[in-house]
């Protein structure tokens, strides 16, 4: 098979690649190792920014978004018995939307078929080749047989664990890391969440976060030891310790129902500053972590994308080399200052095992200074809506 | 000798707070264990808030400072080859002005005598006694002889080091400390200063400051480690070093003079919960110590000096004590957001031998988010110039 842009990864952002692309008449293909239902079966973060749902309204597949999604026109900072509301709206103009990023990949593969996408699933022992010649193409095995895909260029839409990035030789890759010494405990569950934003509590006992995925499920996180195993934690120990943080900084306190999911996520930030490699190009998660404190994971996906797509269509069809070549640097500085962001949350909400009474004063103080200060709130927002594109 | 108020320490705190008690009329001693020259002799900040200012204006001592005094509309955060500047001006609708706390302290110690305001100089061996009873006093010697001053309140202006803190029983004293992994290695010379507003710097080589106290003394730091001893830099070596960072950086390039003052300080944030211990107050240093980035001590120090001189006059004069009873709630409230900020601009502008390759990211980021968003911007010009009191 020969095409234009071979996108590895049918994850949102190679979804919304190979959406973007096609809109524009450019010849695609997406290629995934897993099964639909897999892809599907994920839980990720649900908060989206306007540049997200910007996009999924450019290809008109947001008529769901719109009548599920909740728009969210401030959240909360916390601390053990102070509510600190960020009036996102009033701050930015702005507001972000809960959906859940399930949601948006369902809604994307939906409409695959109609917008004449072509998704390959269960494309197995898949790699890379050539990416450093004019030529690079892709090999898999699927259902029994070897494939082999030729492509202009390739997408690697593919996660941190994908084979995009490994594709890449470590002699030129430049990547950066930082690693938290904590996880975050999280459940999901068919109960109506505790309060109509979100709050972010940085309480004694460490972070919590409550949060949504519609008005009816809600979605729970704790700070735990890395030590701790989900085989540690009963839902019922669970729901103890989210009623101690939420029961009086919440409306209506929290309501207890059965997991549908619940797991332990390490937290990361990471960069891979080498997004471009002859002719393969990194998006999403094969470039980047973000700790998910401010969830910034899925809108700096799409941003990737946006910007990606930008580039190859201007190449594929008015054949202009300069997208191609300005995007990484394009995408990295918007990258960096969500990492920052992220990481500036991160530091802000949780307990770190390793600060003294000195460093617990100073998130005290800047959680005071950010209470105080209109224009503090708004740098928050501006950056929690989501920077400019 | 009795007196209603005796107060330790006559650099700028306590000479401050006694001109500031007599203007109400009163009753008060300033006593210092230095000669005057000595105290005069101190290098230190000279950056002013208008708070600062404000206070000096309100006791009609600043005609000086009106006319030496540079304002300073602005400042500057610079990488290694970008300035971001700071318009402190537009941002925030007010200034700084640069005025050395030496001349602060030479105008409060002349106004002494006209303002009826007694300082007791080269007061040895002094000591606080009864801050728990009713009637506390001071002891010293003077010229030989003992003497004791007793008062119905003391306030400890006598910095860091001071007899003050001291007095206060360990077992009900709350403090918080940081010490940095660096120092600052200071230079004082009579040459015009190579940029017309402050450069801070976060380049390869470690932090630098470019600063001034006219427009014909400058005054620069940079970064270094904690073993350096002053006897390891020589002038040329110092001026080559800020010649590299800031050569191309300011206006006019560095101009190299003898010194006048050369040192090296350690970094260190401080902060004594305990600032009322029965009839003991404290204020400035003595409660609390900043990183000089950012330039907040002498300010913190005279916000001390203005809510406690408030109620030490509300007590004094109107018998209203519930100024006395809020002054540490209220005093603490603003030096713990001014103890954020210098920490803040601390990380953010030195290099910190434990950082890795990822926190230096981090600091690039802050700084191109800085540059690109006037809300940030904003949220560090209002910090510099001053939170309100």
């Amino acid at each position: 098979m020969k095409t234009a842009v071979a996108i590895i990864g049918a994850g949102p952002s190679g979804l919304l690649l190979g959406h973007l692309l096609r809109q524009a008449g450019v010849d695609c293909v997406v290629v995934e190792r897993q099964a639909a239902d897999y892809v599907l079966g994920r839980v990720r973060a649900g908060v989206l920014e306007t540049v997200t749902t910007g996009l999924m309204e450019r290809l008109g597949l947001d008529s769901r978004l719109q009548r599920e999604g909740l728009i969210e026109e401030g959240f909360n900072l916390a601390t053990d018995d102070r509510l600190i509301r960020v009036d996102v709206k009033a701050l930015t103009g702005s507001h972000v939307t809960v959906y859940g990023q399930t949601e948006v990949t369902r809604d994307l593969m939906e409409a695959a078929e109609s917008r004449d996408l072509q998704v390959i699933y269960e494309a197995k022992d898949l790699a890379i080749h050539d990416v450093d010649g004019a030529q690079p193409f892709l090999t898999y095995r699927k259902d029994g047989a070897d494939q082999r895909i030729d492509a202009d260029f390739i997408a690697g839409c593919d996660g941190y664990h994908g084979p995009s990035r490994k594709a890449i030789p470590a002699a030129v890759l430049r990547d950066y890391e930082l690693a938290y010494p904590f996880g975050w405990l999280g459940i999901l569950a068919d109960v109506p969440p505790c309060h109509h934003e979100l709050i972010y509590a940085n309480t004694e006992r460490g972070f919590a976060l409550a949060s949504m995925r519609s008005e009816t499920r809600s979605r729970y996180y704790i700070q735990v030891p890395l030590t701790d195993r989900v085989e540690d934690w009963s839902e019922e120990r669970l729901w103890d310790e989210l009623a101690i943080r939420f029961d009086t900084l919440s409306e209506r306190g929290v309501t207890r129902g059965p997991a549908i999911e619940m797991s332990i996520a390490p937290l990361r930030s990471y960069v891979c500053e080498t997004m471009r490699h002859g002719r393969l190009f990194l998006a999403g998660d094969s470039a980047h972590i973000v700790p998910p404190t401010g969830a910034k994971g899925l809108n700096l996906a799409a941003s990737d994308v946006a910007y990606l797509a930008e580039a190859l269509i201007a190449f594929h069809v008015h054949g202009d080399e300069a997208g191609l070549a300005g995007f990484q640097a394009r995408a990295l500085a918007r990258i960096w200052k969500a990492e920052r962001f992220s990481w500036y949350l991160t530091k802000l909400m949780h307990r770190f095992p390793t600060d003294g009474a000195f460093e617990h004063k100073m998130q005290a103080a800047e959680l005071d200074y950010v209470a105080s200060s209109e224009t503090m709130q708004r740098s928050i927002a501006e950056n929690y809506v989501g920077l400019p594109l």
